[in-house]
């Protein structure tokens, strides 16, 4: 299985009033370790929007964990597993960490869609080739 | 059942080159019809926080659903529902919606946390008793 | 001179682990006032914008200062005045105050932009015009 | 002249529905870049803060130039360079580029606050003699 991991530094813009993360903000780290994922793979979302007419991953579900807090100035790990790729979805599993403990655990799923219109679309064949190859590599 | 519902516009800052609202976003939407919910049952949660040394609401699990995109300028509503208090957690069921339809939903389980430390801890009771007396008009 | 009034509640989101507002989210708050006072001008950003073909204000020049803090929970307003209109530009003076009082000063340039490409644009006549017709009611 | 060099990509929670990154978003890019040169000095902010008893930087004014538009996946550079120290203040030059380009230009003045309260403060003076160390280095 691919283990992708991307470090993030927690700055004064992610904490809140409580002297922790706030916890619509490790939903933004899990994003960041995805496109790194992704650009990994040799495909830029940039690319793949088109200005707005082609498409992108968008989060159709997503279940998530807190488990302990992060605070100001840590160093924090995202660790993502591509586990699942469907015709038109795609699942994750990512945890943030701190010092190899598990802070916050995701579950996520990605549906493709056009940006034109916000439709759901299957992945095309050269996009689902290649994350299917990488699961392969397991 | 008490049925709280909170009208949120949509914003620049709220939305993404997608088009669209981020998908983190809708959880600063939920969060603030929680907060107003909370403030509706006659507590403020500066009160609470007691300039870092009080307690504070922690979101310990969440489930969500995107199902429709919001977009630049939509006027929606938040609906939020109380569904369980425990000794030391709630449970919220909340939709996102826009002229009645649902975009997001969101299961939100909250734990209750002293700020020094971040320790778990059990609802005052005095607050629990005012939850309590809410769903019991139910 | 026309002068626009709007609310802002400060919620978790917008604070930081100092417990008062990030210095970046008055900023928000401002460009919230800005769309609603153009939204009373009767025009929707949204259909200017018109799904990436259209135009957009896009801020060029700042200047803020910062005299005092919201916290959490403050109910702030943000004052609204519309000082300059040129060929393509608006100046903006606003001021968040909470309480009748100062709490942040923002100077904001804005030009109109092509969204397609980014260039600056002239703004269209019409807008313009009404603009126009705002500040010669002072 | 001390000039610190910080990297940062664009990522989708940066953007806005024009298809840039939105105008506040380059102040968290600045500030992250003022932390770790702050951190390059051997100074933590989050032991300055103390769990909320100790001290902040706070920016008191800023005047910023919009020039051009950073876009999803660009790989941005912040550079900041520190041009005054005084008794509670200090001031940075600070531009985002890409490419050697000059996107956004940023003047920022901080002053140093009790983070109990509020209140304004001289830099204590540890740090004042650390800060000056830096600039007589030129």
């Amino acid at each position: 299985m691919i283990i992708h991991h991307w470090p993030v530094r927690v700055y004064w813009e992610d904490t809140d009033a409580g002297g922790i993360v706030y916890h619509s903000v490790y939903l933004n780290f899990a994003e960041r370790a995805r496109t790194e994922f992704v650009r990994d793979l040799g495909l830029s979302q940039h690319e793949l929007a088109d200005g707005g007419k082609g498409f992108a991953f968008a989060v159709s579900r997503l279940e998530v964990d807190y488990k302990k807090s992060a605070r100001l100035d840590d160093m924090l790990e995202v660790v993502t597993r591509l586990i699942e790729v469907n015709g038109a979805s795609a699942r994750f599993d990512q945890r943030i960490t701190r010092d190899g403990e598990d802070l916050v655990k995701l579950n996520v799923r990605l549906g493709f869609v056009a940006l034109d219109g916000g439709r759901p679309s299957r992945l095309p064949q050269h996009l689902r080739q290649r994350l299917n190859d990488r699961l392969e590599e397991r």
